[in-house]
């Protein structure tokens, strides 16, 4: 990354974008995502969620997401305040949206006192650590569309996805009906930066690709030295770096769920299938992980917390982490 | 009302509040809810609520409320897209919180990623016809304060509320612990108009009191005539008006109840204690039903209805409504 | 107003727009404004403007209008605040807009740093009491649509200025090239209620006719019991009285400037064509005369002030006014 | 940078500011703006700025500012599309506001109709080039803050001021009154990367600095791997690299002026102190010129361009931009 930006870094270029580097970035994006494909690089994950949302949205449009989807939780409200985006949230037992459960708010178009539900949010991986397939997506995508609606993928995990399904991103994105596209850089290795992504097909292509530039600088998510997250996307997407980096963060993942998998007083909830770990144990025994290893809680309620695995986490990582967590439990228990 | 209306329509009077009706107002509802009641016409219910959330609420503010509330189910998404607040929305069995049932959203105060949630709003009665006692008020009232949370009541149907607990205005308001009140004139007989009131002894009562004038006009509620809601206000409320307006409605749901609960074919699913009644019957004769009487689906899914008493519902209404309902049953059931 | 309220106050009426007044108002209103206006009853004048903008303009639009404009002087930043709309503001010596004045904001489409310059808003008649002609209109409209943007008309006071031009409605609005028009009732009699106009022939006339029931609810301005709105407005409209009552306050207009132009120490600073009359003088003689009359200063920096006549003020009112000015001056001189 | 970001790379540090660059870019902004300044990192200047502003206004607060000012014309709207902030702009002869022009629009307080003048903003220097003495920043402060207003300062060249005035950072900041500056990153050379910086003193300091990280996440500006934007900040900043860059754009802003202002054709329109120079030429070779060099139009009506130079502007390329001016020009009057 930092070669990528060292490289931008070389030359006059002209600013907000039209530069070299943007312009090949949108070559490269085709490559994964097919003809037709606009990309347009933003800050920061929340900003390429809320950018995206409203390109799909008139003023009176609600989201239909899974309660514990990243805009609903994480984004301290930047879809409603920015945006004025209504959330319609679902339960999920798992994070994934079926198209029953999108129904639970899908309804209503035309009574002017319910917002108007014109978009499916998903996460891929989901915010659990859960992985769509294809045909689900395509599901979702089939049914969001006969109902006049949009799907919107935040795939700020993207990658993970992909190397947990070993399949190429267009396979459950472009190819399984996803209109707008989150695309995840941070998580992935970059400084900083993502991607809105129109992708070829949306129903509302063009709108939304005319759209956008004017919604990324009004919502404060236009880089002016756009060339940097450029660069940095190209040098992540060109090759293969995005795949070994996700690969090698399931990797870890799954490690991690094996080592402590077998622990007296831990209990994984979610199946592992990207970089995420879900898993219940006593409180005060996170607690004194914690002063150790940074980690969320998920669910107070529970003592559920979740454990993330990054591109940069090394298997010593892993195994002090269980060897602390073990000896933790033992202390706990004696 | 008309009457209320004809006589302020007499002399001259200014606009915008600095009336006499407006003033009078004042000293009606400190009547009703105490000295240091601070009162705001406005036109509208949605109005009402979205200006007195904002009055307790910073930009990163959250609300906690009832899946089911109003708010969140039927104003469009006013609060968010007015407003940017963030609802924080709970499943209930029956529409109301509880101190338990609010602690699922009310955590993560100090934390920049959430929603701070600041405030939480009940309904009284609520959209399911069901009733907070005093004291459930004031077991939210105390569980929200000790959080730093303020407590606001949406009492379009507070008129109701009282008639069926038998209990002055301030008992479960004031009293109870409610922070900022929507009162609800519209569904209560007046031709338009509801209010934002700032109650005695709310914590950030001077504050709130202080911000409405300039939020009720931001917000495009302040009505220039404003001499025409404070008079119809006063007209309900400076008597008996509004008690026996709400008691005929409740009188009546609870008569429509009785005729139509024994009906083989409806299931009434909410106990009746105001003036709304919900029930669950074949979707077939609920439409048929509704060629003859306006009323609304509440969950589609499992065919539920809601059937609302107003202060105009007269016996003949409910008999009538009864006996086309036995008629059509009869007649799916032949 | 008050029969029209009665009248509509008798039998039963669906809600929210279903009712024989709100569909009768759509007949009355073609009849002024052709085959083809709808016609959307909202409560008050800011409600009506903020709505109807929304309907013209995507999310990054910019409305061209008269720093004096109301939208921009007296609604506390609604427009702003409540749609996001970013108000693109030109001097002028009158009040009135003009293609060359236009043009100082309209430009830079296509620019993603720029609000785009979407609508061009004027008040008819002006906040400085003048007067646009029909011709006039009809070059801004033109010149408006050349350009791709729509024209919008804030019509408080229509009323007056239809009467001043000696016109019909529809001369210097459908005819005229006015897209969507605030109607303005509370100024011309009604207790409360104005409608925003999509006018025939508007460029956007399905889209923002298919929006408005939704821009309405979200924003706050639907009136529950909207019959009551419309029977005032067809009371208005249906017959003169909306003429004969602009007429008169044109007329005491006149008279108030006939009476008061020669005084010495008070110069009228616009022609009265209207219900408006401007002028400067001595502020502590203002301030002695605001303690009998109510007025607003207009600009404090030159001591100018605003004296609106209104359907209800009287030849006596004037002459009182005139009196008691007279008196003042003659005082201070002393 | 790339160096400050290559560091900030190395070792584990978490995320979105608990790191140990941020820690140390708080010291390190002390010992330019005094102890008790608090420094938040945000992605780009339209962001620094909406943040910033938001952290001093309730919700129906105005800004006062010149109509030239950036967050007015080049920020799509930004500031009233985000944050629903209404811009009270005042007409001014080089960019710069005084007392008295702050007067225009500072008025109104108690007045609901209207929208609170709270704020002042300038920009330092600005957006014409021009530069505030200390003295003069020194009597918009008490003016402001007489009347309960504060002094923001949109300091995206406050490099360039500082480098022209040849005074250190604080002397025009903190010293003369400023209440929260958004401090410029980009334009002086980091990759990307600018700080909502609250300055000791400041009236709502603690208010600010409390809300600050709220405000910075709901607005999409909260850098989750911040640590690389502090970093940078602390390499511009640590050392005197901010002053040497800025000195240096500075003297090739004079170099060019000096090279051009002789030529016939061109009007150099406002005194050059910065890194910025104004000037009026033919239309023609302007676009001829900008073939060849980016640079921006000013006010098309009159035909002035703004031409910048950067940190990284060579004397090379101030003679080639002379040089190829020289030769259009040359060809236009032949």
């Amino acid at each position: 990354m930092l070669a990528a930006l060292a490289e931008a870094n070389g030359g006059h270029q002209q600013a907000y974008g039209a530069d070299v580097y943007t312009a090949h970035l949108q070559t490269v994006m085709a490559g994964h995502f097919g003809e037709g494909t606009v990309t347009f690089p933003v800050f920061n994950g929340t900003g390429a969620n809320v950018v995206g949302l409203q390109s799909l949205l008139p003023r009176w449009g609600g989201v239909v997401c899974a309660e514990t989807a990243h805009i609903n939780t994480d984004e301290n409200g930047a879809p409603e305040r920015m945006a004025g985006i209504k959330l319609m949230t679902v339960a999920t037992p798992d994070g994934k949206l079926t198209p029953e459960l999108v129904d639970l708010q899908a309804y209503g178009w035309g009574d002017e006192h319910r917002a108007q539900p014109l978009v499916v949010s998903i996460t891929q991986t989901t915010e659990m650590g859960t992985l769509y397939s294809p045909e689900e997506i395509r599901a979702l995508a089939d049914h969001a569309h006969a109902r006049g609606m949009a799907l919107h993928m935040d795939g700020s995990r993207i990658a993970n996805a992909a190397a947990a399904l070993g399949l190429p991103l267009r396979a459950f994105t472009t190819d399984a009906g996803v209109d707008v596209l989150s695309f995840g850089g941070t998580k992935n290795g970059l400084v900083f930066g993502e991607a809105v992504v129109v992708l070829p097909g949306a129903a509302q292509h063009d709108a939304a690709a005319t759209a956008l530039p004017f919604l990324r600088k009004m919502s404060m998510q236009l880089p002016s030295k756009m060339r940097f997250v450029s660069a940095q996307l190209i040098a992540l997407l060109e090759g293969d770096l995005w795949l070994r980096s996700a690969q090698h963060a399931n990797t870890m993942a799954a490690r991690l769920a094996e080592a402590v998998g077998g622990f007296d007083g831990v209990r994984i909830t979610q199946q592992v299938y990207a970089n995420a770990v879900f898993a219940i144990l006593d409180r005060t025994v996170a607690d004194q992980l914690r002063a150790q290893f940074k980690f969320y809680d998920w669910n107070q309620a529970t003592g559920e917390v979740r454990w993330m695995c990054a591109f940069d986490t090394t298997e010593a990582d892993v195994d002090a982490f269980a060897a602390a967590l073990k000896e933790l439990l033992a202390r706990a228990g004696a």
